[in-house]
């Protein structure tokens, strides 16, 4: 592949995501539809990268990130990739989150995806899109100070991804059924997602440990074969989500107005406090509704999101 | 499907197996090939189950194995068959073990798979393949003191099976790719499976559950998509691997060997002794001589089989 000489400047969309996908912590995450951030990319003939706007969904500048290339993540993933690849030109990023941060739904992630597709088209020898993982992950780990690709992978891809640090850089996009969704719902929370994370217990039993990687073998081999009972009987967190769902105080009605409305499962989009549910797309409104009404009930503001599993991963504008 | 009534008499033989499958630890099994237990069973007008003969591998008495109803992993296994399904007939059963006793190949497994089987064509309506599982368990269930089915559910249906505790009486036969094999190596050891269970260690680190599990769902996708790379860099059993193998003396140098002569991967069949590879079928002898060697090189005198990934489960003679 080569750089196509005339074009200056850029724009990719990368979806929102959800990490974890339940009984998949840090080695499986699932592409959003419809929710992103872009990032445009433009050459400069000033060396290095920059971020000259961050913009929050109402295209005002956005109040809390930082258009520091050290202190963002999608400026620390194009500054990895461009002293890799790059050459003397500069790059500035121009970012319009579309995602709450926060959220449980791979903001960070998204935004170094896209400015790493985007930027990617502007090197003297693109590379493939799975060779962008790395430098993509570079943001992230800036973002939640560990090294995993539950959400960057699946932005990147589309779709379900395994991606289990132990394989890093290696990815696997893995088969899912056609007809079934995930429905995420945004209830108006904020969770620190590295707290989140410290606050993990440290060692589990065998116990634990065979039932969930059983229901993980369970659930990966149900969506390569569309049954549809397998993922429903195999989609049990039984070691995270029992820890993080304290935090989420309307995650139990909301999983059971889910549940009630015929989702195979239900459980917490990263660290939360977004909450997903898997279910057979025809259903995919009834079950939004059900969650939606079990947040409001409970006082919560929400928003929510419906996508096929198949969801795209990101996109270069125009392409 | 309905009983043939004018049949009084059934041979069914049982394939050995590979439990644990290295990163699949009480959750996968593989099926061998060439080596396994025959039994015979035969109505009786007296009600009950009874052996009246186990034979060795020389076709003479066994000088271990009981026949006491009770105390027989093939009579226990159909004593529940019969009481679930059977008639006021009686069955007796003549076994001819084929599979080393304490070899890590899933001898008792074996037994009770084909007794089940056989026993099976002689009800008055006999059972779908899959709905035997829960029966055949019962005699593993008394040889092992736990309920576990990847030794059990591979002898049953053949090739690679998955069967999560968590998820039991389901059992997933998954995809393997048609030209990988293994070898399977029995040095002259014997091991204590219970005792080998019970000196595993309770509790483990976040850090190896998540190895384990990575490494777990990346052999699944890479047998699912025949991508031997992906099934070599995830062959890795991090947990209870490096805790068995002390047991084993030859371990080390024999997994060297095979390595050596490029096998993707090598572990502990079940609590061992016997070890195993997984290797492209066109290397399957290189790999086996390999093992042999270094095993004999050891001091300790051994037996290979070698098994396409696919081989076949328990069959009835005649069918």
């Amino acid at each position: 592949m080569t750089k196509i000489n005339d074009i200056s400047m850029v724009t990719a969309f990368a979806p929102a995501s959800i990490g974890n996908v339940g009984v998949g912590f840090d080695i499986l995450g699932l592409a959003l539809a419809g929710v992103g951030d872009r990032v445009t990319a433009r050459l400069t003939n000033t060396a290095g990268v920059r971020v000259s706007d961050v913009y929050d969904l109402d295209g005002k500048n956005h109040p809390y990130l930082s258009k520091e290339t050290d202190h963002n993540t999608a400026s620390i993933a194009v500054k990895a990739l461009w002293e890799a690849h790059g050459n003397s030109t500069g790059v500035e990023l121009s970012i319009r989150k579309g995602i709450p941060l926060q959220s449980g739904m791979g903001s960070s992630a998204a935004s170094a995806v896209a400015a790493t597709v985007a930027a990617n088209v502007l090197l003297p020898k693109p590379l493939a899109r799975e060779q962008l993982l790395p430098f993509a992950l570079e943001g992230e780990k800036y973002a939640s100070g560990e090294l995993h690709a539950d959400n960057v992978a699946p932005s990147l891809m589309g779709g379900l991804v395994l991606c289990p640090i132990v394989l890093l850089p290696k990815m696997m996009q893995l088969r899912t059924p056609t007809d079934v969704s995930s429905v995420l719902v945004h209830p108006e929370l904020q969770i620190d997602t590295a707290r989140a994370r410290r606050s993990l217990a440290k060692r589990y039993t065998m116990k634990k440990w065979l039932s969930q990687q059983g229901y993980l073998a369970g659930f990966i081999t149900g969506c390569a074969t569309d049954d549809y009972e397998l993922i429903r009987s195999s989609f049990h967190d039984v070691i995270i989500e029992p820890q993080r769902s304290v935090a989420i105080e309307c995650f139990d009605i909301v999983k059971e107005a889910a549940i009630k409305a015929d989702a195979f499962g239900v459980s917490i989009s990263g660290s939360g406090p977004s909450i997903f549910a898997l279910c057979m797309s025809v259903n995919a409104s009834n079950v939004a509704i059900a969650m939606e009404q079990a947040c409001r009930t409970f006082g919560l503001e929400c928003q929510s999101w419906i996508s096929a599993m198949t969801a795209p991963g990101a996109y270069v504008e125009g392409d």
